[in-house]
C-alpha cells in the first residue's frame, strides 16, 4: 500500500426530511449570506427549493438565487456566479441538486476568493481556498457531495476538465433518498453507472496487496448489482434508493480508494463524448467502460478474473482465467443494458468520424501530456482503438 | 435504513515514517503545549517516543509526558492526567500507543475542560467539549484513532464503561503500519479479533434492507480472514499490517455501520471478563463472540447464514439454513483458534463461580437498566447462559 492522506470532514445528514435542517447547518458552518445554486425547474416544481429557502429564512439568513446549471456544467455560469457572489457579499454557497450543480457551486466557491481566472484550477492548480459549500443532494451519482473534486466544461473549446483540493469538500451534505424517488429510470441508471465507474476507476490498479480497498470496492459494486434492478423496477423503493445513495458517497470520498494507484482513463475518454454530444456522463461511461476493459484485459488477467468472480459471481476457469475475465466484462455489459443504458456509439448518437479528434483531445486537449490512465498508460492510438470498440 | 448523522473529521496520515510529521500536525491543529501520553516502556525502547518528541521540538512546541497507561486503562491515571494538564496549561494531548492510550487521552481531554467528575461522561453524559487529541497509533485494534468513543475502567468497583461524543474524535491520527511490526503474535491476534468484533457488533441488526453496510462490513471481515494468517505467519509483513490497520479504522469510524441498529452486547459481556481477570479485550471477545452467536442464532437464522456464506465461504444449505449458520460460527471459532486466541473460560483463566456476579454487573452495573444488546435484548439469565457456553 502506498502512503496516503485521508481527510473527509464533511458533515453528513442522511435520511427523510433532513433538508429541513439546511438553514441550521448553514448557520453552524458560518454562513450569513447565501447563494442558493440549482439547475432547472425540477427543484422548484417539487417544492424542494421552497423548503430549503424556508429553512434559511427561519434562521434569519439572507440569500440570493442562481439557477440554470445544466448537466455537464459550463464555465459561463461559473463566471456569472462569481460576479453575483462578489456583488452580493455572499459568504456561503448552498447547492441544491446533483453533481453538476455541486460541481458548479464548488467552481464558484473557489473563484470568488481567487484573484485570477477560476479556470486555472481546472488546469492542475490545487484549490487551497474557497467559500464554504453545503449541498442538498437530489441524485445519487457523482459523489461530489463528499469529494474534493469538481468537473466543469469550458465553453471556449468545449474542454471538460477537473479541479481538486481539500477546500472543495462540502462542509455539510444533506442526503435524503426520498428526494431521488422522482428521478426517471434513465437518469437513475446513469447515476448507478457513474457510481460503478468511480469504483472501477479505483479498482484497476497496479498497486499490489490492497485487499482492504479491493474488498470495500467490491462490496460497493455488489451493492449496486443488488439495488439497481430493485430501483429500476420500482422507482419509489426508498430502501434501494438509500443504499445506492450512501454507496455513491462512499464510492467517491476515497475512503475505499486510498493507498492505491487509480486509473481514470475511462473518465477522460468519456468526457470527450459528453463534451461533444452533451450526453449524460453515466450513459457515456456505460459505453466507454466495457470497451476500455476489453482493450486492457490482457494487462492483468487475474485482476479482471477476480472482479468477475467476486462481483459478477462467475466461476473461475483456472485453466483459462481469460475466459473468466471476459465473462465478467460480458456480465457487466448485460447488467448495464438491463438497466437501460446504451451499449454503443449509435445509441449515444456518437459518430465514428469524430474519433480522431476526440482521441487527440482526450490525450492532449487543454494541457494534456499525451498519455492518460494509471493502470494502463494509453496513448492517442490506444484511445482511438478503444473508441472503435464502441461502434 | 434509519436516518443518521455521519461526521468523521479526523485527518489521517497513513504509511511509513509519517510519525515524523506529528509536530507539524500538532501545530496545524492549534497545539502549543502538549501532554504526550503513552503506556509502558515499549515506545521508549523502540525510539518512537524520541522521534515523536523530536518532531514537537522541531516545531518549537513545549511538552510534558505522562506514561503508565495499562491495557484496560484506569480512572486513576485519568485523574492524574487532568491534574497535570491543568497545572501545566496543556492545550493539546498527543497519544502515542494503542487503543488504551488513546482512550485514556480522550478521557483526560474531556476531563480537563469539565468542572465536574470526568466519570459523568462514562455514565451516559455526551461529551460536547474536550481538548484536541492527536494520535500516533501502535496497534491496529480498537479503532479509537478514528472513533468518537473511549472506554475506561473505574478502579472503585472495577466498572468498565464507555463515553462518546463528537468532541472525542481525534483531530489527526498517524497510522504507520511499520510501528505494529514489533507486536508479538498474541497481541496482534487480539487486535484482529477486536476489529472483527467491531464489525460483527454492527453486522447483527434488525434493521432491514441494509445491503450497502452489510457488504462493506463483509468486505472488511473478508480482509481480516485474508490478512490475519499472513501476519501471524510473518509479523514483518508490512502489506498485511497495512491492510489490517486501515480495516481497523474503517471498522470503527462507523462509515460502514450507519443507518442500522447495532448490537454491542458481546462487548458488555466481555468488559466484565477483562475488568475482573484483566485479560486482553480481544482475547475476551474471542471467547465471548462465538458463544453469543450460538445462543442468539435462532433470532435470525438467515442473517447468520448470510455471514457464513459471504464471509466464511460456506455452502448454503437451502433446506436447512441453520446448518449453514452453525457452520459459519464453527468456521469463525476455528479461525480464532488458528491465530492463537483462547476459546473458553479455562484458557482465559476465568471461573464459573464468578458468572452470576459478572452477568449481574453486565446488565445492572453502574447504572445499567437490566437489559443489553440491540439485536437481541438479553436479560441477566441470558447472560448467565451465554457465559456458561464458554466453559
Amino acid at each position: 500500500m502506498e502512503n496516503f492522506v485521508f481527510y473527509s470532514p464533511t458533515y453528513f445528514l442522511f435520511g427523510k426530511n433532513e433538508e429541513e435542517k439546511a438553514g441550521k447547518y448553514v448557520r453552524r458552518f458560518g454562513g450569513s449570506k447565501v447563494m442558493v445554486h440549482f439547475g432547472g425547474g425540477s427543484v422548484k416544481r417539487s417544492g424542494l427549493l421552497d423548503r430549503v429557502e424556508a429553512s434559511l429564512a427561519a434562521e434569519g439568513i439572507a440569500y440570493v438565487e442562481l439557477g440554470g446549471v445544466r448537466p455537464n456544467p459550463r464555465s459561463g455560469l461559473v463566471y456569472e456566479g462569481i460576479e453575483l457572489c462578489r456583488r452580493e457579499g455572499v459568504d456561503f454557497i448552498l447547492a441544491v441538486g446533483g453533481g453538476s450543480t455541486i460541481d458548479s457551486a464548488k467552481a464558484i466557491a473557489a473563484g470568488v476568493v481567487y484573484e485570477g481566472d477560476f479556470w486555472d484550477y481546472y488546469q492542475d492548480k490545487p484549490v487551497e481556498k474557497a467559500l464554504p459549500v453545503g449541498t442538498v443532494l437530489t441524485i445519487a451519482a457523482a459523489g461530489s457531495e463528499g469529494s474534493p473534486d469538481s468537473v466543469i466544461t469550458k465553453e471556449d473549446g468545449m474542454f471538460k476538465r477537473g479541479a481538486s483540493g481539500e477546500a472543495l469538500r462540502p462542509v455539510f451534505s444533506i442526503l435524503n433518498p426520498a428526494l431521488t424517488q422522482t428521478l426517471p429510470p434513465y437518469q437513475t441508471a446513469c447515476g448507478i453507472t457513474d457510481i460503478m465507474a468511480h469504483l472501477l476507476e479505483r479498482y484497476f490498479t497496479n498497486t499490489k496487496d490492497v485487499e482492504v480497498t479491493d474488498r470495500l470496492l467490491e462490496g460497493l459494486l455488489l451493492t449496486m448489482v443488488h439495488e439497481a434492478p430493485r430501483v429500476i423496477a420500482d422507482p419509489d423503493n426508498y430502501e434501494a434508493r438509500a443504499n445506492i445513495m450512501w454507496a455513491g458517497m462512499m464510492a467517491h470520498n476515497n475512503s475505499c480508494g486510498v493507498g492505491r494507484e487509480q486509473d481514470w482513463a475511462s473518465h477522460a475518454i468519456e468526457h470527450e463524448l459528453s463534451a461533444v454530444y452533451d450526453c449524460a456522463h453515466g450513459a457515456g461511461l456505460a459505453v466507454v467502460f466495457p470497451a476500455w476493459m476489453t482493450y486492457n484485459m490482457k494487462h492483468d488477467i487475474n485482476r479482471f478474473a477476480q472482479l468477475a468472480v467476486r462481483v459478477w459471481g462467475c466461476q473461475m476457469d483456472f485453466a483459462h482465467p481469460e475466459v473468466t475475465a471476459k465473462a465478467g466484462i460480458d456480465s457487466f455489459q448485460r447488467f448495464l443494458k438491463s438497466i437501460g443504458m446504451p451499449v454503443d456509439f449509435a445509441e449515444l448518437g456518437a459518430k465514428e468520424d469524430d474519433i480522431p479528434a476526440m482521441a487527440h483531445n482526450a490525450c492532449y486537449g487543454d494541457g494534456g501530456c499525451g498519455e492518460i490512465g494509471g493502470f494502463v498508460k494509453l496513448k492517442e492510438q490506444d484511445v482511438v482503438n478503444i473508441y472503435k470498440l464502441m461502434i
